[in-house]
């Protein structure tokens, strides 16, 4: 068996017979034969299957319908139609699985993207969900190859857990007490004892704690899995079970750790530019018709944006210097925010959007933020105001990476949890990591999934993950 | 900064000024000098320092301590010591990182395993457990880089779900319903409804029902990740949260399945012992210095084990002649085996250990199982009493693979899930890929811990993941 995708990219020509085996994506019957175009999912392309009618009868023809799935026994010859340069010339068709046409969702026609997220399980087998998922997985792989080659450890960290890394609150619990009889301790308060951990626990909001515990073993380690927010926003830009990428450097300050973020971007983006180039231009594509449709309201097209993001040196400034630049800005000066600017806010979609798409047109880099609006692990700069936090924003998305230079002395950290009002006894383990060989250390996290949007030019970021996790919703 | 395995590796020996960064692991003070062993967790190795006493004063000296961190500044030299052929001749040394010795564990001496399972966030600094973790990184590059050679994606299967798919019914639970009061229907049942995701949800025991959805558009899938069990087994083999590889394959029968499965594990094994002969060579030693502790309880030894199972054909049985084979067997005839032989059982480990172990003294395949004993979605066989399944059985391991060729037939999956008693109704999405251009296909689960149990030649599963989740215990 040989996939479409090696039979279409080596333009064999030969007489020898093939085997093939895939879906069907279109039929187009004529007087003497059928054209029948087979897509395996291995690439965007599909094989045209030439059935000439002197050898195949009507009954066999009418079977193959849009979505059945054939094995092919036939010989490739130069096509003499416009759309592709070879073709299979079919000799024995088995149908393997029929698609009956009144039933079948996807036939040959343009479905909404809305329509499509009702049918998550199908939705792989059309083109634009196909070119999502391969672009997925070469981003994936360009990342672990990024790491890998750089001596970084992949390290597992755990789903189950009893903290909030984040302290936000928004967590999903996990539990095997019964739920329509809940255990009670003689204060009548649930009793986590007799739950299966002996204890409360929830899923993971993030891996960078147990992290750090490794890169204080291994110096360069990664993360990289789903992560959990039980926040009820139904929006296109949320998800309540997400893919994150957590690098945690031992012996890195701030600098370095922009400097290595910058560079992880840039390496992923010429990845999947260099290997997807036929996904992402039928992406881009896809992105401008639907443009034109939208009265230009993106300021850039997909592939000038990826370009960009893969070669231009980013802006880095501090939240401070971002404060300013808001401040003197039109849309400030005719009161157009609908969050005003003052230093000690929390940037809004608004103001990194002014910054990203109007102000430098590029991305862009803010570090040095309040540490009031910041987690509890940041390193607490010398001004006693602000962290060693950095963000790094991109146009279209707004923040990208959220990382820090991480509080690596003991008493500060004692201080910032004391702040933050953490619980220290159930963070012994992690305060061991500063009472015991305590080095700089810094991190950041990437929301893969807003990556994938960036580089997929789509909106929703239902669309980007297979089997998408939203309040109220779960399709299958 | 450069890391110790590149110097070590380099065998460079120059008189350029370098720095180098990492924990101490040992001390050695004598008259002039100073020796400090310091590790970065880059390998297994060590970097000798020489630390001359007449550039370091004696309160520098004493800060050196087992667990401290240090930046050092130095020159290479060849070693006069014969434990290394090079050494850092210590210029500047600055502690980033202090570690008392009265309170830091890990002092230069052996620690039980089960000592250091109660210091999970610290465990990773030891030799032992530096071992353990890069071979783990390694065998997870090694299984993305063979499906990725393969053109195989690696597809993000969901965590939270509502489905069993191994009709278990070991699940952990997923809510956001307040525990201490959960909201109830009319009818005095728990109102999931008002949970986060609508209905009732919990974690997933295996990606294969969604690869097998993805698998119908890609043809050929993998999913690495995270499932869970909530079996109260406080055993060496049980881990409530483990890693599993679930590739999906279009238009392969069993006998296809089998082939792949064997070429997988053969290149993944020889992929670690090829790119981690360091760190397998230690745990080699460290198994056989047991092994004589344990009166020879081993079969054989690991470097062994590891060269057979990487190259040697395994033995491909049925059922049915495994059955044969222990009913034959000494073991039987003298009343050994705990669990009777009889057709229709479920094999149990001293079965499998008798056929692998004894028997055969090799990997074994063992084919065509009695439907009643596997999951719904297995080929029914012609004869109407086998499933088209396989399990792969190593040595000192049991069943590390399980696989089978699906049942892809419609009217024969909706027989199987009424034997079994699933709920269809939750299953639409599921028969959807039958009714619509359904395949012959099949996939398999490669248990990730066990595979690391036979690699490290680890006996407790618990020391071959970084944070282990077991039935009443979470260090962290």
């Amino acid at each position: 068996m040989i996939r479409i995708s090696s039979i279409l990219s080596e333009k064999i020509s030969s007489s020898k017979t093939i085997q093939v085996q895939g879906w069907i994506k279109n039929r187009r019957v004529s007087k003497q034969v059928t054209f029948v175009t087979l897509n395996d999912g291995s690439c965007l392309q599909n094989l045209q299957i030439v059935i000439d009618h002197n050898f195949f009868s009507e009954d066999d023809i009418k079977k193959f319908c849009t979505g059945a799935s054939l094995s092919i026994s036939g010989y490739l010859t130069k096509s003499q139609g416009k759309k592709q340069a070879i073709e299979l010339q079919a000799q024995k068709i088995d149908v393997l699985g029929h698609a009956c046409p009144d039933t079948y969702f996807l036939q040959p026609k343009k479905h909404s993207l809305v329509f499509l997220r009702e049918k998550v399980h199908l939705r792989m087998k059309t083109s634009t969900f196909g070119a999502i998922f391969r672009i997925r997985h070469a981003l994936s792989m360009a990342i672990h190859q990024f790491f890998h080659e750089k001596k970084f450890l992949w390290i597992h960290t755990p789903i189950i857990t009893p903290n909030d890394a984040e302290g936000a609150g928004e967590l999903f619990q996990v539990t095997t007490l019964p739920l329509a009889k809940i255990p009670q301790t003689e204060k009548k308060e649930v009793d986590f004892d007799k739950d299966f951990f002996s204890q409360k626990c929830n899923l993971t909001v993030s891996g960078q704690l147990h992290g750090e515990v490794a890169a204080m073993a291994f110096s360069n380690i990664y993360t990289f899995g789903p992560t959990f927010r039980a926040e009820d926003s139904n929006t296109s830009r949320h998800l309540a079970e997400f893919w994150m990428v957590e690098p945690e450097m031992a012996f890195y300050d701030l600098e370095k750790n922009i400097d290595f973020a910058i560079n992880f971007l840039q390496y992923i983006i010429q990845y999947v530019l260099k290997n997807c180039q036929e996904d992402i231009y039928f992406l881009a594509q896809r992105e401008e018709e639907s443009k034109t449709k939208k009265a230009n309201s993106l300021p850039m097209l997909l592939l000038e944006k990826l370009q960009q993001a893969a070669k231009v040196s980013y802006i880095i400034i501090t939240y401070t210097e971002a404060i300013e630049i808001l401040s003197r800005s039109a849309p400030n000066k005719k009161k157009k925010f609908k969050f005003p600017v003052k230093w000690g806010i929390d940037l809004q979609a608004e103001h990194e959007r002014y910054l990203v798409e109007k102000h430098f047109q590029k991305p862009v880099v803010i570090t040095h933020f309040p540490k009031g609006i910041k987690a509890f692990y940041m390193r607490q700069n010398a001004d006693e105001k602000t962290v060693a936090a950095m963000d790094i924003l991109f146009p279209g998305i707004g923040e990208i990476i959220g990382g820090s230079q991480r509080e690596e002395r003991y008493e500060q950290l004692i201080q910032a949890m004391q702040y933050f009002d953490i619980n220290q006894k159930k963070m012994d383990w992690y305060l061991d990591t500063r009472r015991f060989g305590t080095v700089p250390h810094s991190g950041f996290g990437l929301g893969f999934e807003r990556l994938m949007l960036f580089i997929t030019g789509m909106d929703n970021i239902r669309d980007v993950i297979p089997f998408p996790r939203t309040p109220g919703s779960i399709i299958c």
